[in-house]
């Protein structure tokens, strides 16, 4: 794995044959026991991780994200949340990807640990492919795709899996945090299950009590370091697994 | 129910109180039995029943939708798909939103029929919602966020229900078309389980069969129109239940 | 004719050499006797009868257009009027252009029917022009530019043409209403002529009794169902003509 | 009359309650015998005298307009024409009013002299009026539209008045040129009656012979200063009149 | 020299091989005793005197810059400066540029006038650049640069040379004034040497005293027309230098 | 110094009523000896010191900047230049400003370290500033807006101080990475002074020679991280320094 950044332009420009990965993270609360930073950490970690499979450059993290839904994030009530708009995130993308294909790069993978991103990477990446058609791949997933039932299965050995949407600061994004940036976490302040069911539908305005006060969406009881690794070695495993099969990638097995 | 656009300009200044639906769909491929505005039949004649249940404004349904997404819609590679951009259909959802406030409606509900079209109504509610702060309550649900899981093990009576998201063009949209609009429906076409499995990442471009040739995602195979009724009230009920809770009202019991 | 939105993909893709007819309205104030989607039913009504001479695809209706002018509209403070920003009607004409040409189209028509959404249209067209010069021909009219004087004269038998801009919810429209969707038509509220006479300049903000309080700007009186037929005969018979012109079409005679 | 760009920035203070008049013109080819600055002279000429009538400020002329329109400029397919996209000139016309609201100033006219400028200005007026509902009067208006019949028909005695669309480089513009400016005119090439009459409808890409190739889209033979200075007369005089009306003024007579 | 304004379409079309001018002022506060169009003026007398020079299409100058900063121009709290939005100057430069590449053009000179407008400038400038990357050769530059220290030594003979930012209605522009166009110059009102200087940083929003009261930043002491005119020189002679070498020209020696 | 990334929601809305500093940095090519992340590496670790100087909060940093300009950064033609257009950066500053003035926080400092990010950071200033005229104040400076002249002085002891423009991968900024990232500087790839001169012109496109081959715009001989050290002990106390004065504080002295 290369950090982008690191590198002089020249050894930059020796290495656009190689898989290009932007992750993008969010500026988002994460309920009262996960920082702020969490799908960036996440991102930024895994998507380390990936590269080193991959002899990959790592680009930067995006560390400000689209918008939080209510029943994905909590929204955009809770202080802390820096919020950008849909276009902004859109352009904001399509300029790096943009900027690639102009550096020669033909392999670009988006990794995505936000939910709430994913419209924005797509219209990203249909503008910029639109506008080369045969000069750059580009592929984009999240963390969560790519980690399988088996998986989940064994995490989730206390309880049902309650929805990757509600997984917002509960059982897997803390069980990773405990994994990656454990000294981030407050152990002492793990939500329990409130019984939160999303509606199904949105208002705006939110009104209180729309979303447990607390800002986590599910029950982070149980969550582990171990299964944060269980799920990050998956999450890493299918993320590289899939760019090898893009790619025809002969690298890291 | 009220066809807005039947109304002259005092009618609707007399009914300004009243519950105004907008319903959203798209113009896109729907398999080889389907026609390309099956989105917007469906949000057309859904509305128009909610509309009914609530003495409801009912606006023109925009029959032009975000674009068409590889694994929930075929992607934009089918000729007859005509897509948005992103930012075209917010600030087209944000205009007309931002009109009705001036003309003094006070309760919209957004009626979305076509996934993809999620994260622009999202942000245009979003980008209204912070410009008139108490002047509006905007709601947004999809006709699929308003059928329980009875009535979807009732219709997914010979085989597991595949997620929403690839029920593109299969059951319960040809159900659907089967009840609401029978005639536009090839029956002798019917696209059966190919074994379709999305692919846990989005690539751009899209490649030769990425995509099942005939654009179905999944097996419409033993839709009827009696499934579609029952979808239908299924989700009429729904909808309208959410809007007398949402917004206290007291009508169409 | 085929109304396009009830083909399937492929049916459209084995139609695209043909002449695509996208019908623009609006969502206007139109007097106390005429419905607030006039423009959209006239539009809608001729294009289908285009569509017929012509073997054409017709598009859904672009249903709501370009903000209202005061004095060809009566302006935006009549309530029920949902008027798109200039920009944002430009966007989406030319989203559909955009697609359309991605599709294999190559000859569109875009039918208007509301005075003020014609820059826009000409905007829309001239950015898809540039963008691909050669591969497709775009022609824009408006129904009124296809009725020609001799109609006209017999059309205003009681009184003089007060000229096209005027003809807001007057003898044209009203007639053209009473004879494409007769229900529609409160016929006893059809306003006189109230000797109203636009202003040279326009101002902003409107003040009390700058449009007649009714909201039309020319007398009604005398439209019939016959002017009607007289007028819609005229304008689908000069659109097709033109088209065949434009085109060397040999359908329809 | 005084050029605000002459004045110190403490004179403009002390002025804002003055009319603030915006003259628009474009760069626009304007047939063999008239500049390309021809709009833009006649914009800046007449708002120096319509500001001498009401001592208004007059700023600096916005020398480049919209697109040029086939059948009202000739289109953009003439060398020399410097358009701006519809969305340019609204947002520089938008970001001028927005100033003079910011400054104080409180009556502000648009003086167009490019028929296509219509809609940007427009939509400009209706931008601002919205930010500041209660703080601004913006008024627009056209030199054309100030010119009564009785002048249109002393100044057309040789031939019909081909109507203000047709009216590019032809008998009214060289006249008024002849009279502002007559050292621009190339009275040697002045275009005589082509019999060009412009088709009922508009095509994109244009094609040879679409327009006279000369540019001019009427007859300018008969063309005199004398008549300019009647136009030019009438027109100072009728905006100047709706000034007076529009804001009580009591200056100038 | 020839302004391009003055030109019928067909002499543009012979000149399109010469180097065009685009010169960009402002309309912004000069301090107690220079016009709110100075940087317009200098723009266009200088970019005329390059033109004559160079034998070149001089256009009319863009009379409205970028927003005037703190400490280059006074900020926009002082009535009578019309600033434009940072995208609005981008998009219209761009527009301009793009229309002299449609037309032929292949020599593009923006002079510079005020200091604020160079990111609007060069953002244009490369956004058509990408997209006719050998088409059009884009040269920017301001007068200032093009003063050598030799001149600027001369000029300030009495105390030193504050910085090209804090020459803001200060000794270079006034003399250039005096020289270019003395009636407009206040000369009894010239501001001295209060002793401002600009803090290592800005703040939104200003404060009272953050400027001084009259709006200059430097002295404006013993300017005079003698050193406006070798300042005139200097900056003619170094922009017809550098286009001389840059493009090849053999004119005006 | 608190990283806001490491905070939960709830930490965060404790502590709004401190300073929230923004690190603003790119991703441009730095010659053949610094890495393309500099002046992101610069902004962080000098707003580290600086929040921790001042008790403040520090956001993620802008990884990604403005595009690199000719004669200040070597401009977009060295690949790994991953650059912004100048809206989009904008856009991105405003969205997160915006956030943080709805979020309650009231002092607000973007800390830059690269030169061609001012002018979209001023926009986005402006525009949050006119939005929320009262509810914030924000502040913007760069490292070298710190650093007085004696430091600057001791630091060119071998030589002139080339302006910072020039400044790029040169003398300053390798120190500064000596000091602060020691590890990513190729030492024996410094740069020596090749004499270079910037034009007093920019051109687009830029052509081989414009910029030295290796990127660097001065003689980066003589660096030191000691030298780094005193220029980052300047700039941090500087920058603590102004806000401060600005904004009243009575910390870390």
């Amino acid at each position: 794995m290369v950090a982008a950044a690191n590198l002089t332009w020249q050894e930059f420009a020796d290495r656009v044959e190689r898989v290009v990965i932007l992750p993008v993270g969010s500026f988002e609360q994460h309920g009262p026991h996960l920082p702020l930073g969490t799908d960036s950490v996440i991102a930024t970690k895994l998507a380390e991780r990936v590269g080193k499979e991959l002899d990959a450059l790592v680009l930067p993290t995006l560390a400000y994200g689209y918008r939080s839904a209510p029943y994905s994030g909590g929204g955009s009530t809770f202080p802390g949340t820096l919020d950008l708009r849909l276009n902004t995130l859109t352009v904001l993308i399509q300029d790096i990807l943009t900027e690639l294909v102009a550096d020669g790069c033909t392999k670009v993978l988006i990794l995505n640990a936000h939910y709430e991103n994913t419209a924005a990477i797509m219209e990203a990446m249909y503008l910029v492919g639109e506008r080369f058609p045969s000069q750059v791949s580009l592929v984009t997933t999240a963390w969560w795709d790519c980690v399988d039932a088996e998986v989940l299965s064994d995490v989730f050995d206390d309880g049902p899996f309650p929805g990757w949407e509600l997984e917002h600061a509960a059982l897997t994004e803390t069980s990773l945090m405990m994994h990656l940036d454990p000294e981030s976490v407050h152990e002492d302040a793990l939500p329990g299950d409130e019984g939160f069911h999303a509606p199904n539908y949105i208002r705006i305005p939110l009104k209180p009590g729309d979303i447990p006060a607390h800002g986590g969406l599910a029950s982070a009881r149980g969550a582990s370091a171990a299964k944060g690794q269980r799920i990050a070695d998956a999450a890493v495993d299918g993320v590289a697994q899939l760019c090898r099969k893009e790619w025809g990638l002969d690298v890291g097995h």
